[in-house]
């Protein structure tokens, strides 16, 4: 692994270059369609943010612009509840990746209600269902944490999109009820399914999500200095992101990527280098499997430029 | 990332140590039992080695003693042929995880034919048609490889355990004509099947195969200097060993090793640090999945007591 | 098929015979144990009845005994409504053995939200999702249906079954929003699991639903004379039924009874003899497929003595 | 069930007025390709006929032109099983049925080797393997028993289809391997497939075929009067028929037709009347589900103009 040292290091050149690059890309994807909030995006918006260990972060293009987390804010549900419960949490979801496109019930149906990790949508609502049973309130419990480690006090849950989610969430809802009959989920189904809904709408800005990821690339030590995960949890979420956190194109993104990373369908991605930095990019055209078109290339063109992969 | 300097390092005390904690462990597991050459291994035997990219080897235990690779030789096999027809080999296999542990025929049956990825054994079966095709003798085109790489001319193909793999061959005889239904094989299925069970038969050592997967640790140059693999290309294959390399316990290897593995139902198995060193440990107990007991434990150890992790 | 006269006919002795026979029989298999009011039943009772064309009827042991018709209801919540929709129905639901054990869901998403058939749980929630919408009230129409085939209008909903199947409802409640989340329901999935609920709950005796089934022995006429189906639909529904009609056991149902039959976890089963008569038998304890050990064995026994298949 | 006295019958005028309808229908579905000699059919081409249990036959247009009989071999292949082994067959294939359009292997993997019924692919390999076992040539010992059925000694195995069929018989091969790796096969695999595609590429006519089906409709009784199955075992080759005998379709075709029966891609399919008479029909274009489009509407109008159906 060629690193760079970081002491000779400005990432504002880098990061300029690749904004000037994906301008002139004329294929950027799709935006969500399930949800009229998240449709109405121009997928030529883009904005990247890399954020160091010490909370410097570069910028550009709409790098300060609030978007919809979505699906990266399950890397922040499961890091909190795993300071809460530590490995008790793996009795309930596992670490594996999913592996196929139409599994999200199948699997779960073979494996007996336990999903395969925590960053499908089953998996997921394990988390968050652990976390509201250990928090009383796991979607506030996540935007203090977002807010204190952005030190953004603006950072906010779009109410409109959350009730958005839920008047579309029947999959959801399905999954949710599904685990029950399996005695997996601790809360009542709905409460449950408020909870997630208003999780996944949570809006921060690239340079807001890079600085939350930080105490990844920190070996677990919170924006603050106090200790979050312990060096080898962090160690662990890094790898289950590796593994699990592009969807059914996780193999694909570590193979064109080399980091760590959490895509949303808000097309937002967050990716670590673990103790050189952290990286948010955002733009809401998608591909076929649900990731930022713009923010796969750009993180591509990001560890072509600077050597920075973990292979 | 704690990264040792190179210069302060050497692994034999970090190699003898681990050493000294396996022999007092009380579970090793068990060896593969489907053909008779592998069961009559005793699960108590351990060797593990650390090649450095410069050729110097640090080993312990029976590391020196050639044991089955088996899978193993899929890493090499993947990389002769990705040498020789780059991405055209991503049209006939994927490179995702398969996640399920009976996936084999249902996903190749849902995916028409293609397999998720070239560790699998469908997978395998296609990158050994395809370097077939290429070279006109598989199984020698490795064997020439190895001994090449590990500057071990004894190193051998066991025809024995090849008649005994052949004998018990039905379940991979069954992948072979499914995939040639679909028209992913390009030789008869009986040749084909002929070159995959002596490629699974080749014997070799941890030194010797420790070694030969140095090319990973250099960005794809082989021992004598030479390209095999661009950069690019030694970075996918070190991410499709960590996404898809041990079996169905990928997301495991990598949340406690952290490193690109691939596991051989020998007891093997192969890790790379990039850029830093290459390892091989062998100990033929396995685990219900199929990885060698005591070599996930001694490459857990080895990355908690080095640092050296991709995490 | 030896076909007996019926002017010589009269069930009185077979079914004195066949209830002789399960007396002595030891294994009578165990009662459902998802919800207590099924799990109170004893294995042991039994009842039969048979329901000649005309309305006689003759009956043995526990034959006017009230007990929970499940899945049984099914059958007439069918008929009710194609009588009102027809062939339309066959565009949300299809009609082919659902085939596997745990298809539940699987086959659910293979097949895009439409169920194999009327008979598996999700089919059963589309017919009764659509004959609430054909009527207002789905589970009250089908009472009075009942009420009005059997002569008595005692026949009621337990709704203390019906409370205890919704908060034991969570795979219905996942089937629901399940299919709802490919547009297959049209009522809100609450208001469809309350309907539900309350038609499974149907309470009744075997003399009520032998005479209740009575339209499928004469060819869609019902007890007053008047058409509820065409000879043509009746004839359909009994071959759904002999398909489809005892979960995964359709196939070895056919193979030792040899009539259409629709089985219920409350230890339910009807039968049809078409042109000849209609049976009912109860018995609560289940084999490990969820029909009724007695049950199975007293229809078995039935068509033997009787020389009464359709095979 | 409405039946028609034998004695005033002659199923000739029905035959007749079926023929004329179908020579009018513009749609006629399109031949079997994946082989040469069933792709050059004119699928315009139409026979049918009628055998009653004392040998009379009926028939009308192509009746007397052999075609590749194909799948509709498997239920004779089964009864010649069966007739030697009795229930000991059911320790190696089900009969309940496969439920799913992509489960050949799905299912057999679920379900470890032992195919779902005699009449999908796996589980008449199974037959066939069983069969050899028991008479040392099954392909001859099913074209005796059709020859002395048919009365025609001219009745053949067409080599050539049979040398194309295994051309072409990679997922037939997969099959066999696949059970064999459960060791649910007893001979070679080789030998089994060979065996195999020679009785598929039996030719014979409609009036040969419902002849030789007669044994069905006398329960149990051969032409020459001696038994080949018990009462109860024809009973139950008639039950698998309806539930499984005409691939993904059974459901529809019970529903349409209400008969036993069996069809082939060669376009033929058999059915049962039992106690009355057997059928056969032939016109060589399928539906997508491979089943003859002129075949099942010949056998629908049958079943609605003469009133005998099992429903």
């Amino acid at each position: 692994m060629a690193i760079m040292t970081t002491s000779s290091l400005t990432f504002q050149p880098v990061l300029d270059r690749i904004a000037a690059e994906i301008e002139k890309t004329p294929e950027r994807g799709r935006p969500a369609d399930y949800i009229p909030a998240l449709a109405a995006c121009d997928p030529r918006r883009f904005g990247m943010a890399v954020a160091e260990p010490d909370g410097t972060v570069y910028g550009v293009g709409d790098w300060r612009q609030p978007f919809s987390a979505q699906s990266i804010t399950k890397v922040f549900t499961l890091a909190l509840d795993l300071a809460r419960e530590g490995d008790a949490l793996w009795e309930h979801v596992g670490r594996e990746p999913s592996g196929n496109p139409f599994n999200s019930l199948v699997q779960l149906e073979y494996e007996n209600g336990i999903p395969r990790n925590p960053f499908i949508n089953a998996g997921a609502l394990v988390v968050t269902d652990r976390l509201q049973t250990q928090t009383g309130d796991a979607a506030e419990t996540l935007l203090a944490f977002l807010r204190a480690e952005s030190g953004n006090d603006e950072l906010t849950i779009n109410e409109r999109v959350a009730a958005s989610e839920s008047a579309h969430g029947d999959r959801n809802a399905a999954l949710g009820h599904f685990m029950a009959s399996y005695g997996n989920i601790g809360n009542p189904v709905p409460v449950l399914l408020n909870q997630y809904f208003r999780q996944c709408s949570v809006e921060a800005s690239c340079a807001d999500l890079a600085l939350a990821t930080g105490f990844l690339a920190r070996h677990g030590i919170r924006a603050d200095g106090t200790r979050l995960l312990s060096s080898s949890q962090s160690k662990q979420v890094n790898a289950i992101m590796l593994t699990c956190g592009t969807y059914d194109a996780a193999g694909d993104f570590a193979y064109r990527v080399g980091l760590p990373g959490k895509s949303g369908v808000g097309g937002g991605i967050i990716a670590v280098v673990p103790g050189h930095c952290t990286l948010c990019v955002w733009s809401p055209g998608l591909d076929e499997r649900g990731n930022s078109v713009s923010g796969v290339a750009a993180l591509d063109r990001f560890t072509t430029l600077t050597g920075l992969s973990v292979f």
